[in-house]
Parts: C-alpha cells; sequence; structure tokens
C-alpha cells in the first residue's frame, strides 16, 4: 500500500493533478532539528525543468511542514508534509483517453480499480514520488547527525554508454571512488549526474538524441552507502538488501536491482568472491574486500553498501505508436506535449530518498535490541558471580560475545 | 522479521540444529483440499543430498501438518507445519569457532545480537527455507486451483555459463518457451535443472570442477508465472514487482534481481520497449510483447510474469582461506567436511515458494477489492437513473470502465 | 501509532497549534461517490462551541480533500484530507508552563519523548480526533451504501445521572430502543445527546452545575450498530470486540469498554445469558436475546452490536489545585480560559468513526476471504464428480457447510 | 488475525484436537537466560484440572522449545514453542453436531470460513490461549529481569460475590494492597484465586453452587502491573490503554475491559478524579492518588498500571437449552461431559500473559526512542556552543526539557 516502514513510518498521498500530495512521517526522533531546509534541497533536485534535458513543466514544488515539529525541533509526534499542485487541471492527457498507452500504468489501473482516472496512471505518476523524496530527507538528517551516514547516488549508465568504473566493483580503483564520492561531486555533473566527466558529456549526448528523436532510453543508478552501523536488518525475510530492493523495486519505472558484486559476481568462484576478514586501522575487525556490498547474511557488516537500480525507458514518448484502444481496435497513439526522455538524472535523489528510508527503519529496529541488550547485560552484572559464570558460553575463542556498542 | 505478507501471512521458525524448522500460515483460505502430499514434493526438490552434485548430508525433511486441516481441508485457521531436525548436535562447527567465516553470516549476527550461536550463522542456515518452501506449496495449492496460476523455476547460468536462450528475452523463441516450460520439464534436466540440455551438461561440468577444486560458484535462476490475474499488487510502495524483490533478495545468498527486460532493457529505446496493445485471441487486450514482464505500474496484466534472480557462489569452501580470527589475529580457516559447491540448482524451489507468497498474498488483497467494487457496484444499480447517469466517467471512450470479472 | 487498520489504513497527523490537522485513507473502495459534503456533518458534530455547555473556542473544521477522488468518485488510491488549525499560536498554554497538568498528558509526553510541545500534551489534544472522524465518515458512506451498516452513538450517562434503558440491555423494552434509535433522534437531543428526554435535560442540568463550579464531569457513551454483516472479526488476536476495544481505548480520555452484557452480564448465569437460536422472519437463523452483543468467539454474528464506552472527567479544569511543579515544588496550578466541563456530548461522533474504522476494515478482510471461498467452490464444481465426493465433510448433519453468500 | 505485537511478535497456531498447539516469538532480545522451566508454571496455572471447581480433562501441556535458545540463553532468534495434544480425537462433540451450541462460536465460525471444524468453534477453544501464556512467561522473564516489573492477576468476582477493595479503587487501602500482591499470595487462595480470604470462600460455593445446577457463571479478574517504565505506549490510535484493552477483549470470553477508575469513574468531578503530582521519596516526580491507572495521555506514568476484565458465564453449559439446528429447526441441546462452571480462575495467568505481550512490545519500541534520543543528545553535544544555545527552548520553566533515563 502506500505505507513504508515499520518504526520510521512514511504514508504517502497524492497523484498527477490534485490538490497537493504530501506524506506523513510517524515515529521520527524527538529532539531532531527540522526545518524546511532540511527537505527542499532534495525536492529541487528531484523536480522536473532542471535542465534541456528534462521535461520543462516547472513544478515549484515548495514542501510546507504541517505538524510535528515546534521551534525548529521535531516533537516526537507525525510529521505532516504537504507540497501543492499548481497544475491540477484534471484532463491534461484527454487527447489519448482512447488509448491505454503502452507500458503505462492507464490499462492496469483500470483494471485493478475498474475506474479510470483522468490523469491515466494515477498512482504511477513520478509526482507521486514528492512524498519519498520529502521524508527520505528527514531520515536523512537524522542518520547524518547521529551515525554520520552518507547517502549518494549517481547515474552509471544511460543507454549502452556506462561509467567504466562501476562495471568493476572488485577493483581497488573502484572501492577508493565509493570512499569518496559526494552529493556534490555528482551534482556537478548537470545534467546527467554522472561523476565521471567523458561519461557523463557521452550520456547528456545520448539524452539529446533520443530526445531529438521523441523516443526514451533507459540507464541506471548507483548508490553508495557509507558509515552504516553495523547490525541493521532483520532476518530472515527482512533481511537489508531485501528491504533496499523492495524500495528500489517500488520507484516508478524500475526494472532491477543488484547489490555488491550483483549479477556479475555469479560468475566469481567463491575462493575469490569471499571477503575476507582483517583488523582495520581503528582495531575493528572488517573485510579486505567488498564484494558482498557492507551485508552479510542479511545485516549490515559495517562496509559501504553500495547497489544498482536498472531504470526502463520512459515509456510516455512523443513519436506515433501503433497499439490498440481500451476497445482494443488497432489505431495510432501520438502523445502531445514534452517529456522526459530519460529518468535516470531526476531519479538520483529518489534513490537516495529510499535508501534513507530502509536505513533509518533499520536503525531504529537495531535501536531496541541494543538497548535491550545493554538493559540485559546490566541486569545480569548485578547476579551472583556463581550465576554469572554460567551466562554466555565462553569457549567461542573471543573475549567479548556480547559487541560493545 | 520472520513475518510474510499481509492477509496470506507466513511466519517461520528454526535452524541448523534447534529441535524442528518450521511455520504458521495464517490466512489460508477455507476449504482448501490439503494435506502433507501437497506440501512434500516441493520440500524434497529443496533439500540437499540429491545428487553428486549437492552436498551429502541427506535430510529426510518430512513435513508434519500440527493444524489447521481437518478430514483433508483447511479450515480457515492457522496451519502449523513442522520438519524435524535429524541433525541436532549443537558443535557441528567448533572447529571453525576461532574464525568468523568469510562472507558467511557469523560475524554479522554476533555483532547484531552480541551472542554466537554454536552453528554460527544461526538463522542464515539454508535450513531456514523449509519453512518458506512449505508455506509456498500451500500457497500455489490454491493459487493453480482457483486461477490455474503456474510457477517454474529454472536454472539460468552456472558462473560464464548461460542458458542462451535466457539474454534474449525480446525474441519471439524465449516468448514461447516462457509459454510452455514446465515443472516436469526442468526436473528432467537434474542435478542442474536447466532445462537445455547442452547448458545443462555445460552446467554440470562446471559445477563438478568446482566441487573438485574445493571451490565454489554461482549462478542464476528465472521464474516465469503463467495465467496471473490481472490487478495484483499495490500501489505505491508495495507495487507487484517490489514484492517480488523484496521476496526473492530475502532468499540466502542472493544478490540480484530483475523482471521482464531487466537490465539490459535499460539500453533498449522506448519506441522499441513499450509493449504495444493488441486484442488476443480470448477477445481481452493484451500486450504484443512482454518486456515489462507481466507488471505495469506495480500492477499484473495478465500477461506472464517472469524474473531473474542471482545468486553468488556460496560462502563456505573446503580450501583454506586467508583472513582473520574474531580477535583480530591473521590466519587460515580450513572448513571441515563437504558443501554445496553451487546452490541454483536446490533454489529452484525456493523461489517458486517465495513467489507463490507474494502472488497469493496480492491475490488475497485485491479480492478484497474485487468483492467490494461488486458489491458497491451492486449498490448503484440500485439508485435511480438520474443518479446513476453520473456513477462515472462516460467520456472515456470505453463502454466498461468498471472492469468485468 | 498513528496508523489504524490492515486493509482500510488511516494514518492522522497534527496537533493543537500547528498548521493543520488531517489523515491519510488508503484502502479506499474505489468507484465510491465522495465529496466534502459526506465528511462534513460529522466534523460539525464533533467540533467545540456547539452550545453553552460546551468549549466556546469556535473552530469552523472544514475539511479539504486533497487527493484521491476525481468527478466526485474514488479512485481506490489514498484519500488524503486535511482541515486548517485556524488558532496556530504555539504558546496558548503558557502561564501553565511550570505545572504538568494533573492527569493531563503534559507529564508523560515529556517522559516519552524528551521534549515538551508548548501546547503539554502533543497528539493528546482532542483536536487529533478530526482525522479520526473525518476517516470515519468515509468508511461509513461505504458500509451505509453496500451494507446498510447503521451506526449511532448516544450518551448513556453524565456522572451518576444515568439514562435507565441503557442499565436493563437484556430487557425486551432496550432491544426495542436498539432497533430503532438514529442519529437523528440522538441530535434532537442537544447539547447532551441523550435519547431520552428526561435524562437528557437532567444530564444537561448536571454538566451545568459542574460547569459553574469550574469543575468537570464524567460520562457514558453506548453505541448502536446496526446491519452489521456476519463473519467480522479476525480470531484470535483480532476478535471484532478486540478491535473495538482498541479503537474506544484508544479515544481520548476512555477509561472502560464492554459489549453486550458487559460486566453486568459477569453476574449472570449462563442457562440465562445463552443466546438462544432461533429461525428469524427472514429466514436465517438468529438468537432470541443478545447478549452477546453481535458478537460471538469473536465473530460477528449479524445480530446488532451495542457497546458502552466510559469518558473520565476533563483533567482541565478552572478551578485552583495542588500540585507540584516539573522541578517537583509543590504549588497551586490555575488554568485560564473556558474548558469542557463534559466531553461525552462531543465524544458521540468519534465513538461513531472510530466504530466505523473498525468495521470497515473488518468488512475489507473479510470480502477477501469470501470472494477467496467462492473462487474455491467454483474451481472445486469443476472437479469430477468422484473428487467432489470428498469435498466437505458431508456428516456434519446439515446440508450446508458452505454458508451462501 | 493470530499474530500480536510489532517489535516483539507473537504468532499462535492450533485447536483442540490438533496435533499440538504452540507459537512463534519473534523478537525476544538475545542474550536472555531461558528454559522450559521459565514457561512451564505458567502454562500449569492455566491448565484445566486443578481442582473439583474446574473441568477435570485432565492435559500436562508440556511446553517443547523448539528453536531460538542455545545453552539456556535466547539467541534474538524466532523461539519456536509447541505442547502437544494428548486428546486428539476429532469427534469429541460429535452428538452436538446437529446444533450450533448458543453464544459458543459454532455458528459464527461456519459463517465466517463456510466450513465447520468437528470441534464445532474451532480457535476459539480455550486451548488456543496455551501459546498466549507461553509467550506471556518469555515476555516476563525479560520485564522481570530489566525492570523489574511485576505482573499480578486475581480474581475480583464470581457471580454477584466482589472482593470489596476492588471496588473502591480510589481507598488507600486499595492503593496499599496493590502495592503488595503476589501471585503466591493469590496462589495461596486455591482453587478461585481471589487474595481476600472470605470473598475467596464464598466465590468457591457460588462455583459449586453452579457447577452442581450443571448451569454457568461469570465474573471479573484484576490485573496489577508494577514497576512499568514511564513512557511506554504510542499515541494516538496504540495508546497504552487501547493495547491492554485490545489484548484482554481477545481472550475469549471476555465481556469488558476497564483502567483505573474505570467506569465508576465518570462519576467522579474531574477536581477529585485528577492525580495531583507529588515529589516521591526516591526524588522523581509520581502521583498522589493513581485513578488513572498508571497511564496518562495513553503513556504510563510510572506509577502502578490496574485493570479489571469481565468474563462471561461460559456458554457450555451440561443442563438441556432449548434453541434451534442449523438448519433453524426448533430443539433441545443437551451437552455431554463436564465443564468449567466458572472460568476466572484459570483466566488469571491468561490475563498476566497478554499484559506481558503488550507491555513488552511497549517496552522495545519505547527502547528504540530512548536509545535515538540518547544518541541525538550524544550528537548535539557535539555541536559548537552558538549552535547548541538553540537546540531546545529553554523558556519552559525547567532545567532540563530532556528527560534523563
Amino acid at each position: 500500500m502506500s505505507t513504508f516502514g515499520t518504526l520510521f513510518r512514511v504514508s504517502t498521498y497524492g497523484e498527477s493533478h490534485c490538490a497537493s500530495v504530501g506524506c506523513i512521517i510517524d515515529g521520527c526522533p524527538p529532539g531532531l532539528p527540522l526545518g524546511q531546509s532540511d527537505i527542499q534541497p532534495q525536492l529541487t533536485r528531484r523536480r522536473p525543468g532542471q535542465s534541456a534535458l528534462t521535461t520543462p513543466r516547472n513544478e515549484k514544488d515548495q514542501v510546507q511542514i504541517q505538524s510535528g515539529t515546534e521551534f525548529g525541533y521535531t516533537l516526537g509526534t507525525p510529521i505532516g508534509l504537504l507540497v501543492k499542485n499548481e497544475d491540477q487541471r484534471p484532463h491534461d492527457y484527454s487527447e489519448m483517453d482512447l488509448y491505454p498507452r503502452p507500458s503505462h500504468a492507464d490499462w492496469t489501473y483500470l483494471r485493478k480499480y475498474g475506474i479510470k482516472a483522468s490523469s491515466g496512471g494515477g498512482r504511477s505518476s513520478a509526482r507521486e514520488t514528492i512524498g519519498r523524496v520529502a521524508a527520505g530527507a528527514v531520515a536523512e538528517k537524522y542518520l547524518k547527525m547521529v551515525h554520520g551516514v552518507e547517502i549518494v547516488a549517481f547515474v552509471t549508465s544511460v543507454g549502452a554508454t556506462h561509467m567504466p568504473l562501476s562495471l568493476n566493483t572488485e577493483s581497488e580503483e573502484f572501492q577508493q571512488f565509493v570512499n569518496k564520492v559526494s552529493r556534490e561531486d555528482v551534482d556537478s555533473f548537470l545534467p546527467v549526474r554522472c561523476p565521471d566527466e567523458e561519461s557523463n558529456k557521452k550520456m547528456g549526448e545520448v539524452i539529446a538524441e533520443f530526445r531529438d528523436k521523441k523516443d526514451s532510453i533507459g540507464g541506471t543508478v548507483m548508490c553508495v552507502i557509507r558509515n552504516v552501523p553495523e547490525g541493521l536488518g532483520e532476518p530472515c525475510f527482512d533481511k537489508l538488501e531485501a528491504k533496499l530492493g523492495h524500495a528500489m523495486m517500488s520507484i516508478p519505472a524500475t526494472k532491477g536491482f543488484e547489490i555488491g558484486s550483483g549479477f556479475r559476481g555469479t560468475e566469481i568462484p567463491g575462493s575469490r568472491h569471499n571477503d575476507a576478514f582483517v583488523k582495520k586501522d581503528d582495531g575493528r575487525l572488517g573485510t579486505k574486500t567488498n564484494n558482498s556490498g557492507g551485508i552479510q547474511g542479511g545485516i549490515s557488516n559495517g562496509e559501504h553498501i553500495f547497489f544498482k537500480v536498472a531504470f526502463k525507458s520512459p515509456a510516455t514518448i512523443s513519436q506515433a505508436q501503433g497499439t490498440a484502444t481500451y476497445d482494443g481496435k488497432d489505431g495510432t497513439l501520438e502523445a502531445k506535449g514534452r517529456h522526459d526522455p530519460c529518468v535516470v538524472p531526476r531519479a538520483v535523489p529518489i534513490v537516495e530518498a529510499m535508501a534513507a528510508l530502509v536505513i533509518m527503519d533499520a536503525v531504529m529496529i537495531q535501536q531496541s535490541r541494543e538497548r535491550g541488550r545493554a538493559l540485559l547485560d546490566g541486569a545480569k552484572k548485578e547476579l551472583s558471580e556463581l550465576e554469572k559464570k554460567d551466562v554466555v558460553a565462553p569457549e567461542v575463542g573471543q573475549g567479548n560475545v556480547y559487541g560493545d556498542e
């Protein structure tokens, strides 16, 4: 449904042509400094009309905080956020009413709900993602402030043009890149947001070419999450990569998700794929390599998380398409207006937002366990020495089987 | 956590060396014919020891129904299922106690829970999947009986050896294959379960080679779902592909998920990628091509669903590995015993089970909507003619904006 | 948290002095005629300032539909609703900042969240109930239209003054009253909303008396639900009375809930308390008496549901109270302004709303089961005669073990 | 459904005559010492056949831990628990097959599920409560060990015979009783479990009298929870009293729930009902009186929680009852066997178990918030002095608006 998360829970509403789109964030930690300026930048990065390569419809997308904060701090109560729709004309697509748009959601929404919104695909509109991005910005604020978590997404391919580094995640060079790529870097490569000068330029040309042909093209977005606390993810169904996969595959137009070594990793023998342990400079146990992408057994291990998401070519294109009407008659659909020839540049903040929502919810669930464990340890320390010696099996070859916090 | 689903809800328990593993299925429709013989076959397909290529530990894995059925029919009440563990020795892996196994869950479980199970990764054991497979078999029984749903998974690659057809999902040949591949076909290609004779043979050789080198190798599994009812999937966060992605990425050792045209589809222009509509022989509107993989806007469109899942090379290998102890000292870990050199053959029924759980839950949620819509239509028909004419916007160029059922 | 329901799911936000209060309704059946005029009446019945007996702060409380409807019909997508707060002064209660108000939520919110909203109790404000009432009105629209469900609440006591009929629910007279009491009847007994002329008058006097003494008084509200479909409620934890109890006890200021014969029924012997079955005029099996209050074994039986809710005396009173400051110093708190001396008249639409939310969600869950059962029956009818004879155990002494729909 | 809780989540299965009943507990903190001896005592207190006043069917009810513990400690993974049914005859009640038992669940289960279990009410059997009691014992172990929480339930009425103290919860005497009543005290008053010698004796006589008349009688159970951490309960729908009400009303045969001053409290003026604050001996702010029953604004305030639950007279009685068959024909039902004439003595451990489940889940959710708040405070302390001065609004007349932990 339109709710995501267990303890940090986001519910969204709104489609293309209604009064507003927005969300309710329930479970945000109290005492977090929060204002509109924490949320607006990501909304602005998401909105169309940022360049000649994206759709020219200029939405202003100013977020309004409705509740849950006072004097600039969160109260712990639900945070209501809304962004007004400036264009509320319900019949913008009326010329297309005879045809369900191919590979769009017009037909499936009609079949599911038995009623046709004038905007066609209803909630499948990219405008639905505003609530996600707003909520993700709130999650990020906490994660950054408390854990120093950094979430950076960037474009790794447009059509057949790939950022070379992204194809070799085993390389030392890739790992170094992952260590340092920043959102500022990424935005210095507008309009495509591929942080590799040559690739960025070429991708921009590819998008322009498809725009000029009234066609569209897909691409991939990679996301890196640094400083992830250890221990996130709930076995067995809610493994961290499962929640990330869920989150990413819920973004409109996504067709694939891979983490760490991903599909290519299936071809690497275990002896090379395994991430050997090593004592890191800070004294913690870490891994030499990171084919696992920061998650093992469904639980974060403290290494960087990185994953890639596939976005298909946008379904709405301006060239004529042979297809059939709702009634099954063959015909030709010619969409009016101008449309995004490629979504990946705008998808960057959406991928970041969904990543933030997943990590934040996992952090809040794990926080409960950590606190419980600490309290339990404290309680056990009050037991007599006689009782204490049986508390944990000491033979595991490690002084401290209870992780420190 | 260990619960999956909203209306058809499965909770599982158990790890390698405890008394039993099992699950509770809540929300199964009442009146479904169900016995152990409906569940056992998939458990048997899942269990190790099926051939020289898989681990020789022969678990019998007989399912026992504890509750929820009577006289061979489900009562609608929770179905308790359990499979006894025959090998309950808690310290089978004791020689490895000094080392967290690389790319296994020993370390992350310790960090998450602060306590180390003697079996190491606890719930990350493949044995945890028994509950999923048992529950999936129950879901499948209903889906097959009521909707004729057919779920067939098969191996599409082992290491660098790919089943050629699986690499070209746009082809007519692939679509025909998807139309007819059956579980019986797949099982006629033991031990690898790749329904292409040449590939199957070669994959078997690859696995044997890695087994002999005390190494391991990954692979991919594709899954086809036929006769999926239209309208499944809940926008916006619970799109059908998002739930499938979640389900698949929750299977141990998975690293990637793609649906329909997937990652390769990102390189196909929209004009070619779009699935044009066409009136099918049975009079329904369908699509000419199926790059969408049966889902558009997060909702099933009635075409076949197909997706692919990446499984990494198993982390447990018998050759010596340089790594570090829990205490951070460098050393060499040498695992005893024999281990699965490749998991994809056994992953086939697990992928099918998780697919069944996703589809079943989506069916049950959509059933509520369909019933509500039908009742609402009935209620509206009782309104006066005057009121009725406004009930739905008639200008959408289609006689019946309410889908028939 | 601030979300209620599984398939008909309401999330609310907002407190006293923020920009707006509102809710998102997810899962509303598509095609339901819905406009603001369906929602406003209950909001108006809820709002303060309706008479000299309630608080004079006149909130207009006009609901604005943000999304989820078009041309007057629901789309099946989330319905965003909001009501602006006209009084957004954050420091209305500043004179009371030194003292946590006794029996209010100031202290517990501070202890829970570690931060103090200027309004004190934050979400414990009665203003929070606006989202509930708005959502309840939407649920009611469907329930009324499709099932003819009628939900009527009314005041049964103020202080020690009880509506006599409400104390003898076993009586034939009470059952007849339950059969016919309407919302219009109830509102003809303003300002108290007790549908018994003498009691209503006396209760009004009691409230006026407490108002004049700068004191407050509690009371009870009874709610009747007619035409409830059979089969609602999910064993074992989500019995219908458990969900109703949950819903009612979540309304601010409630201290008790009882259904059917309730607390008094514990004193009635089983032989008299049991509701014997009888064939009703319409041919259905029903019960002669209704001590069960329409629910048996957690499942609705088609008889009227009726229950009673206890509301404590409002904590905010204008007279001086001896208490302690946040710092633990003894002192005297004197609240300014005028406050509701008794909440039960305004609680009537809130009780109705929460009842509607519970019944609606239960209806939607049961609709899934009914549809599944019907589809399963259809599938079974296609089996051969040989197989069919085993489909259900025929020996239960009843022709139709499958309920008709 | 059959799952309860968010972070401490219990799923149960099983009915009267299946192979076993049991539960899965997901989310139990790791490192908790746990063995069968922690669980068995409450199961033994629950089981029938404890005295001449309860049903003679002697079930042994030995719990078996299936998973989730090792060497006597919980692993943090799901704990599977089961109790074998010794009496698995599916047709024990066959003589009653023609009649739905009045006020039992036979009819409603048939209407809900469309299929009739031979045991009649299926999951409405009291045997279903075994899973609850087992899970509750695990929750209690943690609560007791970490927070010193004490949960004690006892019988406060049988029929019209009330324990006098329970009728005057405002009295100092009652508060002193609540301070010290223990489970041992309660069990010293077998078979009724009313910790008041005279009442206990009289109640025993009343039950014997109804047993001899082949009739049944209801009663009430009060439950006291001491040492409840402050801050439990999630506004607005999951107030602590709402969750307690939900939990209690989900126990078979319950008809009412009241907390603190309850129904009687509605007659007490606010000026007397309000619980004034006072500095307690340990320096904490507490309340002089406790009409709130330990919860204000839906959140625990650290005072004792106490509430009362109404149980109706058991529906199954041995005397002949005029009623109708499934087919609607008038007749007389005469139940065979011996039945519990009053359930309240056995309900005591069930009430305690459900209370433990509610408190435990609330504790785990609040633990997450506390940990998040502490981490956030830590992060803020690292900000510059300049920034720090704005962190919280200092004008609230209180040094520490952040609660200490």
